[in-house]
């Protein structure tokens, strides 16, 4: 099944992604995978934010036809289906850690620890490397 | 005239900032201040994308409610109104770029000129700090 895909209205170079990953849940879902390293359907669900079932599963569907995510059996179980970003959506990081550090520095509330923010400030390139690798293996 | 706050789900250190600019419409009108330095709102209201009026018009009130746009006179004409990026808004220029690297990289019909992809790669902080730098100045 393949989600329909917006229609084209430019080339605009921030448009392509924004149709796929620019509403809120998609980016929580992407956030859940790629930071809590969920990966069941029943994980995903269970996020602070409280996304419906129908919202987990039309966002997934349409992450999975734009190629950032795959489903596949999980090893540990054939029964049972289990979602992992794909190369394409492995590149994402970059774009999450940027938001999260913007959030982390904005946020007099914010739940992102001291650790990430020094991290970051310190060595971005290195802090993204180490996650991209982490999702890799 | 203060838009209303969504009410505030988690402390998730991306939430914060997806609650605030997580959504196609205000990422384009970030986008527009950003690298085409638009500052009318009938600019604003030109885009490829044909955003409607009343959503501009929110998601402006939006952004100045969070303190990412200021709205000013413009100094050429005390009639009109500009709006400008304030520091805490041009501070989500590396998670712009990197969602244009990121469609660049992934679009086969991107728009994306050679060039940007090339000083990206060659040099993403020294990319960011010149856009920085234009925009402060």
């Amino acid at each position: 099944m393949i989600a329909k895909k917006a229609r084209r209205r430019s080339n605009c170079p921030l448009c392509f992604g924004l149709d796929i990953f620019g509403d809120k849940w998609t980016l929580l879902v992407l956030r859940d995978l790629v930071f809590q390293r969920k990966r069941h359907f029943r994980e995903l669900l269970a996020s602070d934010e409280g996304i419906a079932s129908n919202i987990l599963s039309d966002r997934l569907k349409r992450l999975e036809a734009h190629g950032l995510v795959s489903r596949i059996g999980d090893p540990d179980d054939a029964r049972q289906i289990v979602y992992r970003l794909t190369e394409k959506g492995i590149d994402l990081v970059p774009v999450l850690v940027e938001i999260a550090y913007w959030s982390a520095k904005h946020d007099p509330h914010t739940g992102a620890p001291k650790s990430f923010v020094k991290a970051f400030e310190r060595n971005r390139q290195a802090y993204i490397q180490d996650i991209v690798s982490n999702l890799k293996h």
